[in-house]
């Protein structure tokens, strides 16, 4: 469709029965124009909270339990009250109460079991972001506006690897049609829930890193939508997390790579997943406050003229670094090398930076804290002998460290930028543990110590003078 | 034995009349107190020179071989007219003689086929140190001192692996008891031929990367010696390339880890590969200056108390930085990098550096232009599925680059030290394309623009305060 | 323990009231001379009854659900209250009556959620073993013969793959003497549940492949055990399945080759895991008939001196044969079959036959009907590029063939047999499909065409004379 | 071209002046009409005689080395005289005189070196075939039919494997039009030199397996030629190998498919690499015997209607059996089977046959004796920690093994065909080694004890009734 625009609004921006009234009206607002989408996340805080009663069900705990649960049901029922008219509550809140008990039913399930199996809580998480489609779709007819509470489920075919699925384009594109197209045909508004999707076989999914947006991504990608934009709490894409760097500011646009880059390295902008489906079909992306629509924020795009130098500075605080080191010189440490990453592929384990430089032959890298586990067993496993018989030192992991990245097209060109970069971490007397910067250019990350990291992060923006207008 | 002693004499040092005169009284001066074992290089320029003329014969070019052959006699005629005594001049000129038929025989061979077959070129090569070694050996003797040429080919023992061979230590120790001990047992002075060994069925071998230096350490191991001296024509290991850096100062000591990783980034100091042998047994090595021997020279050693900062910087100009990147998300870009390493190692080929930091998982390795033939047809070969339907991208190579190495033990404390390094750098407009540190902090790699090397190195070495007493 | 006596109750000698009497006469005998562990299974048929209620509770098959559960509960109160005096009923019955209380707990929480999570499964199987321990430990009391029933969890540590679990041997040689010596010390019968464990952090597992035997073998090579007897309802290890070959007799003795081959070819007697433990500590092994136990049995020994010839044949039917085929000669074959079998190592599928002769590069390989999807999933995955270009065929399976074994030591100094074996089946015009025969020469393996398996079983059987005394 | 047709003649159809005229006669009828292109051999012995005189010469074995080259040149010499009319002698006589020349120059810096290199050796041997090629030609131009000696190095251009280079089929096919077109445009027959080709660079190589039959093929392809006849000294491709089967037949025709699995199983017939560029383009091929030409031969064709059971059988005796086997359960087998078959593709082993089959996961296969060593050093270095730590049983190979195949498309359809074979060998007392029956049924591969292995093939022909009409 040509003119389809595909919105999707974050958690914040479904927060509250105000949210919800301000995402109605950005909606109605475009689809006075032209048809649009919603994709919307749960409200914030809600998946924390089906995470939390699903722990203590399996943990046993009864009393922590219903307490979840008791926080959980009032949420959605005080906020159905507040948003909607007399009129349509009691329907209303008997919608909301039947997701509700489908919750309670899995969330039962799992305290008699003590356990809690994957496809359960992948269809279980995805009752927050049905609940909030389904209060939003609600409250649009009653102001109406036609519109209709869609499950991702019921789009978004994947793999069925629980916890963590992978699209499948063309039966997605296919369900997407069937169900999206006549909905759009009859002017009504799809309000489908992010982050959730099902096998072909019909078993219910979650998909992990990337989230709702990946969800809109895949919609509009399935869809041919002409533009995506994300909704979320903060003006747009920022030169720094505005938690940590007080004088952080909006970037007016960044290109795909930039925003991938970001994400890569901790941003919490648009997973990287998230842009693949965009960048192939060339659609145009916005990253938008639902709280001020009426500024312009971050577009994304293919190419900037003229760019040059660092254009953001992120971190991530939940990384370790992994070190391998041959412990002899009778293996070669580049066998070693090759047998590791294809244990890290084998564990599906996300490569965050990895760097080798000596005659040791040693190397080391960084993935999450997360992935730790797995990282070590695979490595564990797939290597045993060379371990077991003393040819590889202990594998040597480093927890208290932490990524910083300086992401921008165009650094290649800015001489003295990475001698800057270390002098202003430096004077901090922060220690660099590892720096890796490839030939792309288009980011530098070091790894510095945990405790390091807030302020090299705030010198590094400062020095690259990324606050200025 | 508790006090041999092994001196290795380069070929500078053993160069003309001269200087073998030199290193003869170094030997007799150590022999008067311990037992001692000479290695020896061949007279400087000589190697190339055989190669030469191996080339020149192996392209037929007639005139050009005969000219370089006969350059090749009269150096060692001349040499052995100018050591030797008059009484001793006829025999030893036909010793010399006999050695430089059997090189010409084998270059006649070569230019008989058009073709140069490894084991011929390494039998041919290792006369030059045949040569160096006979005549240091008659000129002990003819100065009262009990003396031997050895052929380095009776006491290595290696693998079948022509122009870069691999010691095999168990039997190279039961060669070098059976020939040296006697020969110390009579108070002779071994005079062993570096660079060169044998199969166990004796074919001629040469050790390739490491050279004498190794064939010393392998010997000094091998015979459990308490030391062992390099000497050399400059004064020790330095903190830089005196050629680049004119300020640059010789170091008192370096650590193994330090010598290892300055030669691994190009220092023409001891290779990694000779220093193996040596840290197991706990071998002390020396780097002296048979020019003048008097000066202290540098010790290397496992420890230095209170070591801190970098030591000493070091550039290789040859090097390639050779990228790959898949082209789409399809393949696992971990797995990628998996199967490139794999096929690395098959081609046998040393890594310089890796690094690897992107969404995209591109991921850029540094190393030796003369192995980048080796390196491409390997890499195409494992991945040739994936490069023939485009799943990488073609391997992007940029010859233009030079790796600058920091080296020291200790820079970890050293805060601010990789914000003046590249602040220094940059001072230059000197662009750097890549940037590799370890775990170890022994070692911060820089790629940079090859035309920008020099330059670098000398801001560097400054920045550091290396020149600094 | 030097004359420590292991004895394993499989399903039928636990089958009922009489059958436990029965069990409980054979070890209060043994029990009079000498210590004696007891390791049973569940009651016949109770393991398939627990696994129908978990699928119809998966299924939410309410009806079918109930009248299975009331089926499990009666066999065991009923069983329970033939089975003791009317002074030890009531609290005996409480007991049972727990025991299936955990059970329909975890079945009621498989329905909520409509999925049956593995771990629960484990926990919720293994309670038709802790039935039968009870109550047979509970009849041995009442006899007046100290007994106790053991949780296997308590006894088998293992790692954490659910379902399939390896056991961990020195954790279990840790739990195993703290939990039974203490029992045999005081002259206490340990009635050990078969076929669980759990994980080093306590969570429920069960053995998967092997079973019952496979945790009486643990634990008697746990425990130095002097002998393990396996307790079943056939005389011994027969010559044939005694369904299909009428005429098939009890064998006096077996090697152990012999018996992992007959097991691995289909043969229901020991899986060749738990035969592993044994070999290693040479205890030794006997089949034996809880029915007749006045019959000698089985023995399972190192060697048997003399033997010569076939000794039994054995057959699977649920097998498949995967065939894989290069399209062209561009891609190496052998390179193929590696990536193939680590692809097949990855999924843990367990390779029944591999055979592969011709130009064509071409191979096939025998899998259970059950591991299938695994392996042509984990194919399809690891050559994924050279299925998708063409490389190679299409994965090529037939399901409708059977795998016979003809198994015996020595068959290699038997001429003519093969040719006496391919002539017997050829009689009956079975087409043969494939055959591998091992330069072991203990077993001759041969894919038949389904229908004519039984068949081919028969008349090899008869070929080989194995009925005659 | 539509009507091209390659005839190829092996070394007994060169092997003398008479066998030189009638292959000029067989060449003259054809070229009447239709183009025809010539590719000989060497003359027959030669090839053996050329590389006796290359081993002497490395051996320095001065004597022996004269008598060889003596030999040599006396039967060219004479063959050329007896061949052409006085007129003719001295020119042809001084064309021989100066290949003779090119050879012995060659063989003469062998000796210098005491080392063959390969591409010394490659040119080197490929004067056999230049020779002959020379004497054809001029024969055929003194018998006024315009032929012209090509260097098959000008033609084929391969990859730079010494000695068993591959050919590149692209820039072959623009050589071949280049060189080959003007001559038959010019009703000149090209008489080409097979078994050799060079690089891309020019580099002399010889094909290695396949020869002159794989050069015929290449230019049959290269030059879309209609028709391959391949002249040998047998009347076609026969039943059995006629040395050891008395009343073995010629067969009127097979399907490529049996060609290659004949020829894969040690028949002297087409090498598999010959048939693959012929099956392609669907050309057809002649075996045919240059001594009876009227016979008709045997065709090589896609299919042959109605064909139904074994149509021959063959034998290798210089082969071995290689076994692997874990030597606990530690491993898995099927991982050190991917190991191990991965070494051998790095080998570049053929593998004649493999299988397992067995609860111990070992395995063997066949291979070649002269690749033998290659396997085991692969093996041993790709599976160096398990040997050297145990967990692999030292490599086993028995060398006193034979190789027979019967070879049949449609052998499925003939039920008792297996046992009727295995009950022919046995009957012999031979025993039966290993058996491997892929699920094409093209081929029952069977190994057996070598000294069974003349009478078992003898045995198996008559079985299967071949001699019959």
């Amino acid at each position: 469709m040509n003119d389809l625009l595909v919105m999707k609004f974050g958690g914040t921006s479904m927060g509250s029965a105000e949210r919800i009234r301000a995402a109605a009206k950005i909606l109605a607002e475009a689809h006075a124009k032209r048809p649009v989408i919603a994709v919307v996340s749960a409200m914030s805080k809600v998946t924390d909270l089906l995470l939390a009663c699903l722990r203590t069900a399996e943990a046993g705990d009864k009393k922590d339990f219903d307490e979840s649960l008791k926080k959980l049901n009032k949420r959605h029922f005080e906020t159905c009250r507040e948003l909607l008219p007399a009129s349509r509550q009691e329907a209303a809140l008997a919608g909301v109460h039947t997701l509700l008990t489908e919750f309670s039913r899995i969330a039962k399930g799992v305290m008699m079991l003590g356990e809690r199996p994957p496809k359960s809580i992948d269809e279980a998480v995805a009752i927050g972001e049905r609940l909030s489609a389904y209060l939003l779709a609600e409250y649009l007819e009653s102001q109406e506006i036609r519109a209709a509470a869609v499950n991702g489920a019921d789009i978004i075919a994947t793999d069925a690897v629980f916890g963590n699925a992978t699209p499948l384009m063309q039966p997605t594109r296919e369900r997407a049609a069937a169900v999206l197209r006549p909905l759009l045909e009859q002017r009504t508004i799809p309000v489908v829930t992010g982050f959730n999707g099902s096998t072909l076989d019909g078993r219910p999914t979650t998909l992990g890193r990337g989230g709702s947006d990946f969800s809109a991504s895949i919609i509009a990608a399935a869809m041919d939508a002409a533009e995506l934009w994300i909704w979320t709490d903060v003006d747009g894409i920022m030169t720094g997390d505005p938690r940590l760097v007080k004088d952080a500011r909006v970037l007016d646009a960044v290109t795909y790579n930039e925003a991938a880059e970001l994400a890569y390295n901790g941003a919490k902008v648009l997973h990287p997943r998230t842009l693949a489906p965009l960048v192939d079909r060339q659609i145009g992306v916005w990253s938008k406050n639902s709280f001020a629509p009426e500024k312009p924020g971050t577009r994304i795009v293919r190419r900037i003229e003229g760019a040059r130098g660092p254009h953001a500075v992120t971190s991530m605080a939940d990384v370790a670094l992994v070190s391998i080191e041959p412990a002899n010189s009778v293996i070669s440490g580049t066998k070693i090398m090759a047998r590791a990453l294809e244990a890290l592929d084998r564990a599906n384990v996300e490569l965050l930076a990895i760097t080798s430089s000596s005659y040791r032959q040693n190397f080391c890298f960084l993935v999450r804290q997360s992935e730790l586990n797995r990282v070590t067993e695979s490595l564990e496993e797939c290597l045993s002998l060379e371990f077991a018989h003393g040819y590889l030192k202990p594998i040597d992991v480093d927890a208290n460290v932490g990524l910083l990245a300086v992401v921008g097209e165009g650094m290649r060109g800015t001489a003295g930028l990475a001698g800057r970069i270390f002098t202003a971490i430096s004077r901090h007397n922060i220690n660099i543990i590892a720096i890796a910067q490839g030939s792309s250019e288009l980011t530098i990350a070091i790894v510095v110590h945990r405790d390091g990291l807030e302020k090299a992060v705030r010198a590094v923006h400062e020095e690259c003078a990324l606050a200025a207008g």
